[in-house]
């Protein structure tokens, strides 16, 4: 285990602040209490250095003394598994943490990012597809909600898994998606009120206002 | 560890078979040599039963022993955990399989999904988002081909990651999105070339069959 170094751009354009993936590292590093620098990468000129880190000139990586690992999901496992804190230890939580944080990802973002994409480029269009998507993600938050109501964190206490789900339905709730759904808003309500979570958002807001 | 169990539909429309995402469990399973066998669940009536082990009403989900665990993402990790066919044991090779892991549905996938929904609602209708959308595939495909040109699998030996890289593009090259891709086509024809595959296959396509 070596010095963990969060990669993430030098600047993103005011929208997205706030919500660049790195968060996502930044809260589970706070939550965990494990020291780590932030480096930098060209928002605008992506580099080979950058794809040979991060394969689709996306951030964040993160390097942990000679290895670098990319993804948010990816990531999270692997500082869960340097933390008590971020995933339980018993076998049957940690099962629980990992599909959850693979459902986050593939069954709720999976619906949320495209709807994000078409309510971001201001598209009303009504079309098969488009109602096909839209009614995804209802049913999606739908059975999310059923889950929220019934219970504080997805595996009994915070976890890794709580951090990307949050994170997922926080950007759905920016775009006002989650008004039918309220065990989903006072999920994210709650996520976000930590501590850990507040100081990782001041942190991506300071770092790229930095460099404006 | 206990007897591994996969539950998957009872019966499918003839268009999903072939692409119902047990493959990717059975797959894995025949890869390793693991023993297991295949319960069913009705497709037409989802129940409370279903969605205590799947929330969102889908398939698959894997017990093993009195652990019960959905998201093929992490079935396939669960299992790695039991088989060193299916990922290397050192840190750096069980890193690299698990970053791609993710990338496979939350890089790809995630692009690939709702595209395909699209194509196979029929919809050519192009508005802003429907070209953001056609765009950010052809992206994250591009930069697939230049990773595949230059390594046979993924990390340095077949794994879990090219079992649902391979399934996510097989589905792209279903509808004919592979074309500009050639090292995405190569990869599929080699991973699905697999005497693992081509059983799993078969398994899952007389497992529907059964059922007419």
């Amino acid at each position: 285990m070596g010095d963990l170094v969060l990669t993430t751009y030098d600047w993103v354009p005011k929208s997205p602040r706030g919500y660049v993936r790195d968060i996502r590292v930044r809260w589970a590093l706070e939550e965990a209490g494990l020291p780590y620098r932030v480096e930098k990468t060209p928002f605008r000129a992506r580099g080979a250095e950058h794809f040979a880190h991060q394969p689709f000139g996306q951030v964040p990586w993160l390097t942990d003394g000679d290895i670098s690992i990319f993804e948010s999901g990816a990531i999270l496992l692997h500082l869960g598994e340097r933390s008590d804190a971020l995933i339980p230890s018993d076998p049957r939580g940690r099962s629980t943490v990992v599909e959850w944080l693979f459902a986050a990802l593939n069954s709720v973002e999976a619906a949320s990012l495209p709807w994000s994409i078409f309510v971001f480029s201001g598209d009303t269009t009504e079309t098969p597809g488009r109602k096909h998507l839209d009614g995804f993600l209802e049913t999606r938050l739908k059975h999310m909600d059923a889950v929220l109501a019934e219970r504080e964190w997805l595996a009994g206490c915070f976890s890794i898994a709580d951090i990307l789900m949050a994170d997922v339905l926080r950007l759905v709730g920016r775009f006002d998606g989650l008004a039918a759904h309220p065990a989903c808003r006072d999920y994210v309500a709650r996520a976000t009120a930590r501590p850990s979570f507040v100081k990782a958002h001041a942190d991506q807001m300071a770092h790229f206002a930095a460099a404006d």
